[in-house]
């Protein structure tokens, strides 16, 4: 850390904050200039943490250097996680596609769209039984029984299933019928949840918060991992911005900020990410030439019957010309799918 | 609700889209117009979330016109809430100051602090037993001891106590220890806890999501007010912006309109809202002048020593100065603090 | 300048930046920790923009300490700068209020405008004769039409005239006929503008641009003040956000930063910070109670008939009422209207 | 264009309304609805944005159904426009690489560049005359010597020269010495700068404004056309959010949506609309995945000695394997480069 003091500061000032810091423990480097002194502090950053510099008179500002998370650094690990759920791998050179709708409506829907995402090659069915709606009058989803439909389509198919879990009460029945855990957006620093999946060991797909940054973000998978539970993915979804265009601005810069600041694989949600049905197709193509582990999308077998975001869904047909087009984007990254 | 057709829309669409609204029991009135039809929908609005129209072909967008939330609506109830907590009001001419250390750190610094609450004539103490951090090996405050502290600290002094809440398990502790309900930022759409706070019969103070519009916390707040829970106050708390010289962009206009939006009380966090303790005074007495019911406010008897936060935690001799202007404002106000 | 470099920089590494460093007329202290060594920097900011760091092998981040501008500094003028128009005075505890219509349209418009702004004992009118419209097809304004009227009525009603100037070769006309020159939201980085208005003696109003941080803004009058014109006085007018409630997110605690770092006046323009008409007087309210030296709010004798920004101009009584309510709060902050 | 009345709206309002508009010359269809009235008007869209109907009491909001923009609309010219510079091609399937330092600094740099650049099989030489900076200290450019070394360097290697007006009185000057002129992003909406570019003959670089949205931008674009010059590039350059891993968020899904709005080509400029030198290759790859019809790159000879922007500058080394992989992107798109 740097601290950074103010251009009146006192000869006593600096030496009260140098000495608060070694009696903490750190060791210290003054730099006297011309307005101002500036002092380093070295030592476990872990331990600055609980110290409180800026309120000590004369300091003006502090500044951080190295970052917060360790378990999910690239430095702690320098070669990238392939996590294995029960066969279908997600990182490294294996492009994961996880596809089904929003919701989940019936059985009947749910296999309908199970038997194109089978058919399409994905590993993995998404599909919410507990819903984050905006308004409490919208249409909340199936609940337990959306659950056990969705455990019952994935012994049918053999696919692997993804689903959103809102609340820690919920972990138990969610771990019975799912795969993978998913975090939502609203979620993101829900940290009593984050810790609680991390007692797990279920895979976890972690998106990204509304308006998180990436080190936040990076701190969300750390805190997962802090509880023992390594297996995390980081999912993209779009980022609030001022623009209208698109609900979402999508981030695909994000996806190489974290590759290269993280081992964890990371996926993108170009769905979510743009509202728009036809932003989908080539935003996917672009999410796996940044280097994206894979992708979620929303699909439908009828999406003008869609009970919620029906709007980006693909239809039948848009998903299996989706799905060409990303195996052919997958070659030409290398990757499989 | 409007639909706008797109330009090339046929007759047959037109027709499809009337025909599935007039079977969902709503009625229509069309406007064709040079280049493009548009089709006014009459009709509940909780009914219509459930349609997906955007789907159907030829329907380019769907323009929402009333609002989701019923409850919190001031069309609904025209008059201004007040809230009573153990007989300390908020809203109406009652302006209401929530004054303590970011996060409770031992009963000595807790009661010192409240001793200078007490004082300065404010009735509520605010302090966090469960705190959210970014990291998760920042300091996570001191949970349960934490809440006893709070509720010895209020029986002593009579103030009123305010505290967060992290996850619905903590619910019956919370319940018994505080008097207030705070909900976080990063909880403000964390459904699950929303609806579970709205089965008690506490007030609850739902701070602003570090990114919600507006209307998404309305319709947060209509999530508490749906399972029963009246007694809602909102909390501006700062937005997330592209500014750094602020923590937070504290959004005063927010204010102006939930009083238009809304019935319910509205005060302001200018700690967290700016992140500056030297902002902390001007910015409190300009909330105050848009019309905030309340103030929430760091203060810590040694803000040197502060485990979290301190460089926006007022000292006592600040805090002592920050209330004789708030009270001076509330007056030029037509208010009592 | 503090460098860091990367945790695996190497000795030769650290060498070739203070060698350069040295060799460019800077002393270096250098900070050797556990995972990073950190070079500090000392000298003449001005010469270290120059240099550029951040490419040579091994560095991984400059952090700047101080800011770049300097004439608009406190620390250069602690004093605050009071701006005198031919008598009306801007700054210190004279509070400005500049009212008149968006545009000006007419001369009858004009008059009967400034006729009500007279009477309100404000002493600037304001009025755009050259209009910044989105789309080329809107209304642009009377260009020197306008300017000639707003000369007429300022002649006759001995308020001084304030109005926008959108290109730099509008400058000998815009100096003929206008007392403060208004730089607009959108021209804020037009740094050939900035250089130009910063050769005449005339008092410029320099509009924050619509994402601008307060840094850019301090930068872009420092552009002014290096020319030689010494009279800048700052606008808050909104910045862009995610927010649709208002058209802007008026940011009043600006006003504080700018108080804080400079030593120029800053006025709030709670008319399109807002876009609301029933929020204009409440955000100005706010805007003197956290210090803002003046207003800028949009009055329209007639604002049914307004050829732009009608939604948002207050009546001749909405206005009445206005300076009734921010004269009470100029008294009540010490300053008079 | 519909017009929503408000809730207590009275007959009289709801018929002033419509009369204003009748008289105006357009149709109107009015919706009775349960809680609201709803006026739909059908007319010339630029004949209504003249009409003020906000302002007009019981008129809550007005609802805008279709764009201002024309020219740019690909509704108005379905087929994609090539643009054609001196034999280089922008746009339908030529893939358009524009590289070069960001400041020009001497001869020998930017002959040296040029070699490199036009090796790579590259057609355009960007580089900075005039520079935008924050800071009236930091370097401003070479100014005229500048735009005679890019007009000599282009001669001698039969690259397209592309480069930034700063001001409308320097046009004459880059027409001169430059084949494409570069609208910059802090100059977006300097409307009387795209009106004078719009009276010449030269293509025009469109960068999109820091803060701009897609529809500000395209009416940007419609101000330059709607003087007479058709020749218009856009040139996604990175928008200004809260994240700050990156220096701006690069909004490829900007691409699809210009893409679909209109026949215009459009670029995307990944060095600064990431500002890391490692993303660029990345995300280079991924704009033409999106859809985009060419890059703009920085490159620098020898970034460590570059006096601006070095951060983001490729290396020659860099270049070469980023042309390298743009070329097999780009025939992977069905384009060429």
């Amino acid at each position: 850390m740097i601290i950074v003091m103010e251009p009146k500061a006192t000869q006593e000032q600096v030496e009260a904050v140098k000495d608060r810091l070694v009696q903490a423990g750190f060791q210290t480097h003054l730099s006297v200039g011309e307005s101002r002194t500036i002092i380093g502090v070295i030592g476990d950053k872990k331990e600055m943490s609980k110290v409180e510099l800026e309120v000590l008179s004369g300091v003006e500002k502090c500044v951080s250097i190295t970052e917060d998370y360790k378990l999910v650094n690239r430095e702690f690990k320098p070669e990238d996680t392939i996590i294995d759920v029960g066969g279908a791998k997600i990182g490294g050179n294996h492009l994961a596609v996880m596809a089904g709708p929003c919701a989940v409506e019936s059985i009947e829907q749910l296999r309908e769209a199970a038997q194109y995402v089978k058919a399409s090659g994905a590993q993995f069915l998404r599909g919410g039984a507990f819903k984050p709606r905006t308004s409490p009058y919208a249409f909340q989803g199936l609940e337990v029984k959306g659950l056990e439909m969705l455990a019952k389509v994935g012994q049918e198919t053999g696919l692997k299933i993804v689903t959103e879990i809102m609340d820690a009460s919920a972990i138990d029945a969610v771990c019975e019928y799912a795969d993978v855990l998913q975090i939502g957006a609203r979620n993101m620093q829900n940290f009593y949840l984050l810790k609680e999946v991390g007692k797990t060991n279920k895979p976890v797909l972690l998106k990204r918060g509304l308006a998180a940054t990436v080190s936040e973000w990076l701190n969300a998978a750390e805190y997962i991992m802090s509880e023992g539970n390594f297996n995390v993915i980081f999912c993209e979804r779009g980022i609030r911005t001022y623009e209208t265009v698109t609900r979402n601005t999508l981030d695909l810069s994000a996806v190489v900020a974290i590759k290269a600041a993280s081992h964890l694989p990371i996926i993108v949600d170009p769905s979510h990410g743009t509202g728009v049905r036809n932003m989908v197709l080539p935003m996917g193509r672009g999410a796996i030439a940044v280097g994206a582990d894979g992708l979620m999308v929303e699909m439908h077998p009828n999406p003008a019957k869609a009970l919620c975001d029906g709007k980006q869904s693909l239809t039948p047909t848009d998903f299996e010309n989706f799905m060409a087009e990303m195996r052919r984007t997958a070659v030409f990254m290398g990757k499989t799918l």
